[in-house]
C-alpha cells in the first residue's frame, strides 16, 4: 500500500518528521508493506508546494533550511495550504501549523479539510483537539480515517494511546502532572541559584521558550494540554480559558530557597479531577514533597499521573537529556506512531 | 456475544479477577456487547467445578474463602485442572497456577492446552512466558487466539501493551527498572532504621512475602521479569538462570546508612541493554542518586524505564499505596485487560 503524505507546517517537528520518515522507510515496507511519497507541502514563511507524482523531500529540507522558498519543486501554482491539501491528492495529512490557543484555527480547518477529502489528520497541534475534538473525532469516523494527535502531550511520548489501548473500560477519576518544561527548568534552575530573568533567558537560547514566554510562564500551554486531556479521556469538553491557569511569575527566589530548606520545591502542577459528571482542573504553582512522583522531575523531564478506579496512580514520565536528544525528533515520534497505527495491516 | 470462562487457579487474584468481572459486566455489556459466564474452576485446596451452564461464582467464592470444596457446585466428576479445561467448553481461560521459575509448569501445559481447545489464554503467570514465549505466540497465532500475559510484569499495570500498541516500530535498546516490591519495601525500611529480618517479618505479615523469602530476597522474581520483558519486547528468548540475579542479603544496614549520608540509596536494579542482536542482563543491589526516576520509588513502588531510538527514557511507574487498594485488583485488572481487549469488537 501507497501513501501519499501532505505536510502542512514545515517547522522543526514537521521537519524531523520527514527525517524520521525516511530513516524508518524500510521498517514501514519490510513489517507492514507500507510506502509513501510527499505529495503536498505548505510551509509558513517558504511557499508552497504540490506534486502528486511526489515531491524531492531532501530538497525541500535543504532549501527551506537554508533560508529559501520550495514553490519551485511544485508541478503547479499553489499561494496557501487549502489549495496545497486540495491539489495534492493524498492519503494522509500531518498538520503542525502554530498553535492558536484561542481558537483551534486554522488548524481546525485544515483537519475538516483533509477528512473531506478522505485523508487521515494527525497533529501535534492541541488547538484543534481542546476546540474540536467531538467534531472531529465524528468526521474522521464518518470518513472511516484517523484523528490522531498523540504528539500534543509529553512532548511526543505516548499517552492518549496508553490510556486508550492499555486501560479499557477503566475510569479515569483523575490526572496530575508536570506539562510545560520551558517552566519546568525554569523553576529548576532558580532553585539552583539563577534569577527568573536568567532562566528565562536560558530556555530561549536553547530554543525552547519564546521571544514573548507568556504562554509557557503563565501558565497557558499547560492549560491547553489539561483541556486536551480533559476533552480526550474523561470524554468532557474542556478549555484552557476553563482551566484558568495561574503561571510561575509569583514564584520568587525566597519562596524556592524557602521550601528547599524545608525539602521541598516548587513545581507548575497541573491536575484535574472527575466526580461523577463534573470535572475541575487547575494549573498553578505548588509546593511539592519527595513522596510525590513529581518531586523528582526537574529541568525538562515532565509527566503524568493517572488515577482509576483499578490501577490506583499510574505514571508516565518523560525524561528528556538536553543534547543527548532533541525535542523535536520526540514530538516527531508521536506524529509518526500515529501515522504507523493508521496504516498498519 | 457470550463468553464462557475457565479460572485455572483460584487463589487471591483469579478470586479479584472474578470480583472485577462481575463489577465490570454491565460496561462490558454496553460497551462492546459481551457476556460472559464462569463454566470452569480449578483451585489448588479447594476441588474443581465444571458446568458448561454456568456455575454460581458467588458461592464458589464463599466457599473458597470460607475454607470449604467447590465440587459441590459441579454438575460432573473432574479430578484435576486438565480435566476442567477439557469439559468446561470454555472459550477464554485465566491460568493463575502458582509460578514455576525454573520450568514453567504447570502453566505451561494449560496454555498448551486451552489454544488445542479453542480458547483465548490469559495468565498472570511468569512461568510460560518465559519458558514458552514462542511457541504459545505461535500456537495462539495458527489458533487464531489471543496469549495474553500483561500482568505478569509491574503488578498488572500496563507495561507490555504500552510498549507493543504505542511504540510502533520503535527500537528498544534498554530496560531498567524495579521489579520488585517485597526487597524494595525491605531496603525502604531499612533506610528508616529497621533491621534485615524484622523488614521480611514485615513483609510476611502485609502477605507480599512467603514464608521463605528466598524467591523475592534473592532477586529471582525480579530476574523472570526481566527475563520476560527482555524475551517479549526485544524478541530475545532469555531465561532467569541467564539473568544470574544478586539478591539483597549482602546489603547491611551500615551499607545502607552510609549510602544515605552520601544522598544517596540502594535499589535492587533491574536492567536488559540491546546492542546489536546481543543482549545482557542483570538483577542486583545498586547505588542510585536522586537523579535516577528509581531513586523516588519507595516501599511498594516499582517502576521501568524504557529508552528506545525514538524517545529517550519513558518511564512507567505503579505506586500503590498500601491500605487504600490491594495488590490482586491491580493484577486482576491486567488479566482483565487482556480479556477486554480479546473480545472486544
Amino acid at each position: 500500500m501507497h501513501y501519499k503524505l501532505a505536510l502542512i507546517g514545515f517547522g522543526n517537528v514537521a521537519r524531523a518528521l520527514a527525517r524520521l520518515l525516511v530513516r524508518k522507510q524500510d521498517l514501514l515496507k519490510s513489517r507492514h508493506n507500507v510506502t509513501f511519497s510527499f505529495t503536498g507541502i505548505a510551509t509558513g514563511s517558504h511557499g508552497f508546494a504540490v506534486n502528486p507524482d511526489g515531491l524531492d523531500i531532501q530538497k525541500a529540507l535543504e532549501l527551506v533550511e537554508s533560508g529559501k522558498s520550495i514553490s519551485a519543486l511544485s508541478s503547479m501554482d499553489v499561494n496557501d495550504s487549502m489549495a496545497v491539501l486540495q491539489n495534492c491528492k493524498a492519503d494522509v495529512m500531518f498538520e503542525n501549523s502554530p498553535v492558536n490557543t484561542q481558537t483551534g484555527q486554522p488548524a481546525l480547518d485544515h483537519i475538516r479539510r483533509a477528512f473531506a477529502l478522505g485523508m487521515h489528520a494527525i497533529t501535534a497541534n492541541k488547538g484543534p483537539v481542546v476546540h474540536g475534538y467531538r467534531e472531529l473525532t465524528a468526521l474522521a469516523a464518518s470518513a472511516g480515517k484517523r484523528f490522531g494527535f498523540e504528539s500534543t502531550v509529553l512532548g511526543g511520548a505516548p499517552v492518549f494511546s496508553v490510556f486508550r489501548e492499555s486501560f479499557p473500560l477503566a475510569e479515569l477519576t483523575s490526572i496530575k502532572g508536570i506539562f510545560n518544561a520551558t517552566t519546568n527548568i525554569i523553576l529548576s534552575r532558580m532553585e539552583r541559584g539563577e534569577s527568573y530573568e536568567d532562566a528565562v533567558k536560558y530556555c530561549q537560547s536553547i530554543g525552547v521558550a519564546e521571544t514573548d514566554p507568556g504562554n509557557d510562564v503563565d501558565g497557558w500551554d499547560a492549560a491547553i494540554k489539561v483541556a486536551a486531556l480533559i476533552t480526550v479521556l474523561m470524554d468532557t469538553p474542556f478549555t484552557p480559558q476553563q482551566v484558568n491557569p495561574t503561571g510561575i511569575r509569583g514564584v520568587t527566589r525566597e519562596m524556592i530557597a524557602k521550601a528547599k530548606a524545608e525539602g521541598k520545591r516548587y513545581k507548575l502542577v497541573c491536575s484535574a479531577e472527575k466526580m461523577g459528571d463534573k470535572v475541575t482542573a487547575s494549573v498553578a504553582p505548588q509546593l511539592v514533597d519527595p513522596a510525590s512522583p513529581l518531586y523528582g522531575m526537574m529541568d525538562s523531564s515532565t509527566g503524568v499521573t493517572f488515577r482509576t478506579d483499578v490501577i490506583l496512580d499510574y505514571s508516565i514520565s518523560l525524561s528528556e537529556k538536553p543534547g543527548l536528544q532533541g525535542g523535536p525528533i520526540e514530538t516527531a515520534y508521536g506524529l509518526f506512531a500515529d501515522f504507523a497505527n493508521a496504516v498498519k495491516s
